[in-house]
């Protein structure tokens, strides 16, 4: 199960609106078949497995981190009849599907075929790696994740805004790694105008990896909610033709209009203060990515703007730290909203 | 030797104007000696060790985390002669002791007594538990450890100035032991006047660790640096009767006057941004103890004020992390000053 979670890592940020499922097909001790949701959401991960080990399926052992899909589309067969017809002799599954055109069809199907179904697991790491698309499903929304890059004393930049650099080359890789697993990158009004961001992806090999970008304002009367304007860029922010070639964003108004994103199962938040304060304030963050140089700068500026936080008491019991690693000099913290 | 060390700690804090030395001695196998510098400097730690030890030093391994000292004074006899006349068959030292009066001289002895000298074991570790009485003899000055306790943003307090609490009971346990373990502990003007701070050291056994409290103030024409004013607290800073009984304080008017404080190994400064920021835009802060809790502030009180940075690249490369740990929820890290 641990191999088919790492292989369903792969298709993060690539399988919407799929679930990124990972598959893997033992039989005799060796593997014999293993697939991912691909691109775009098809094949899924057990019928590029199936097709892979073709004969030897048959008696075999077939991990999967998601329920197999009980409901037949345009765009192919239900992999739970696939898995009936090619008779493994058992089905090892991390989560059941949440999906109503699943939920508990897919595992009822395989056991009416007389295939033996283990559910559950590594049920908690499989949750955390199809978050996005569990968030999408169970709460109408992508899951989102707040990436912050500050100094010791918690700060993104020196006054006059420099912030190049704070961390190093292993955080900043680390960082890009993070924008390839995610389906929508969103930055607010002032970072989008002072740093004519690019937000892609700069890791050789990823760089076809590059997601979507997303603008957060409330304020460019020509920008409107929803579309795309790459010809908007030069009227409304006077960016040189060079700054906005080939940039394509979508616009959205306010912090609750990504539950109304199309195909985003992961969404990051890369800044600034104020943006990041305005997901805070509205409690739609779930993952906080900390990464901190050893290094101190005193006066600067802050990495999270007001929250309209008024007592201290109701600050705590929101954070669970649930991974740190250093990388290079820098410490990076992953931190996930308590949730009840 | 890491047992000498350990009960050397029980000095620290205490054992001004002389080092917290430990001495641990063996005898076949058993532990028939061990001292630690007493409050005040005397009796220093081998003679503690040895008097426990009586008849049973001859023959045996004395272990002692500084050279033992070569100079006669009126508090007492020079340890090399004690040890030399108690004859051990060998003697290890962890440092060799910078102070002029012996530095080399009380190894010369030992080995004139035809005793086994080796030098160097543990060097790093006494070097780090006697910083303080090092960074005095080489530096002229105490050692500096700046304190803060922050949320993951940075911030100390909300924007109204509250900061009960960030930190858990552990983490504020650990603040206290550090507390003891220094001289004197130094906040400045704006803590001094708004919190009235007590500084005092409240674990149970350790309530008379408390240091002494030293005042950073250069605008209280009414307290005279160098001298205490439990007196002047009323008329300067308005402070009641009651606020003000029993607190002594000293005063300095700038950042370098640490180096002139009488018998101050360790200097713990506690709070606030402007004082944190005096003594790092100076680089007199020799290590870092950061408390951090899993909470998230937004606007509020940064932990450090301007400390004159214009280019980030200089303020890399100045901090080394040298412990972590988890305390309760909160995570402790400590950074060292990195002296090239």
């Amino acid at each position: 199960m641990a191999s088919a979670l790492a292989i369903g890592e792969r298709g993060r940020g690539r399988s919407t609106p799929n679930p990124n499922v990972g598959c893997v097909i033992v039989r005799e001790g060796c593997v014999v078949g293993r697939g991912w949701t691909q691109p775009g959401g098809r094949p899924h991960a057990e019928a590029m497995a199936l097709e892979q080990a073709g004969a030897e399926v048959r008696g075999s052992t077939l991990y999967a981190t998601l329920e197999p899909c009980a409901h037949d589309s345009a765009r192919g067969p239900a992999c739970a009849d696939l898995i009936a017809a090619a008779k493994p002799a058992r089905v090892v599954i991390a989560l059941s599907d949440p999906d109503v055109r699943t939920r508990g069809r897919g595992i009822e199907r395989l056991r009416a075929a007389g295939i033996e179904v283990l559910e559950g697991v590594c049920a908690a790491e499989a949750g955390r790696s199809m978050a996005g698309w569990l968030s999408r499903i169970e709460r109408g929304r992508p899951y989102v994740t707040l990436k912050l890059a500050t100094s010791l004393d918690g700060r993104i930049a020196l006054p006059d805004g420099s912030s190049r650099w704070i961390t190093g080359d292993a955080a900043r890789a680390h960082a890009h790694l993070e924008r390839a697993r995610c389906d929508g990158i969103l930055v607010g009004r002032g970072t989008w105008e002072t740093d004519v961001p690019k937000l892609d992806v700069r890791l050789p090999g990823l760089e076809d990896r590059s997601s979507r970008r997303i603008l957060l304002s409330s304020r460019h009367p020509g920008l409107v909610p929803g579309s795309t304007h790459p010809e908007a860029l030069e009227r409304e922010v006077r960016w040189t033709p060079e700054q906005a070639r080939g940039d394509v964003w979508e616009v959205i108004s306010g912090v609750e209009a990504i539950a109304a994103l199309p195909d985003c199962n992961d969404l990051l938040i890369e800044g600034g203060a104020q943006t990041a304060a305005s997901f805070l304030a509205a409690d739609l963050v779930d993952r906080l990515l900390l990464y901190r140089a050893p290094i101190l700068i005193g006066d600067g500026k802050a990495a999270i703007g007001d929250i309209g936080l008024t007592d201290l008491a109701a600050a705590h019991g929101r954070w669970t730290l649930i991974d740190t690693r250093m990388l290079g000099s820098d410490r990076l913290e992953v931190y996930e909203r308590a949730r009840s």
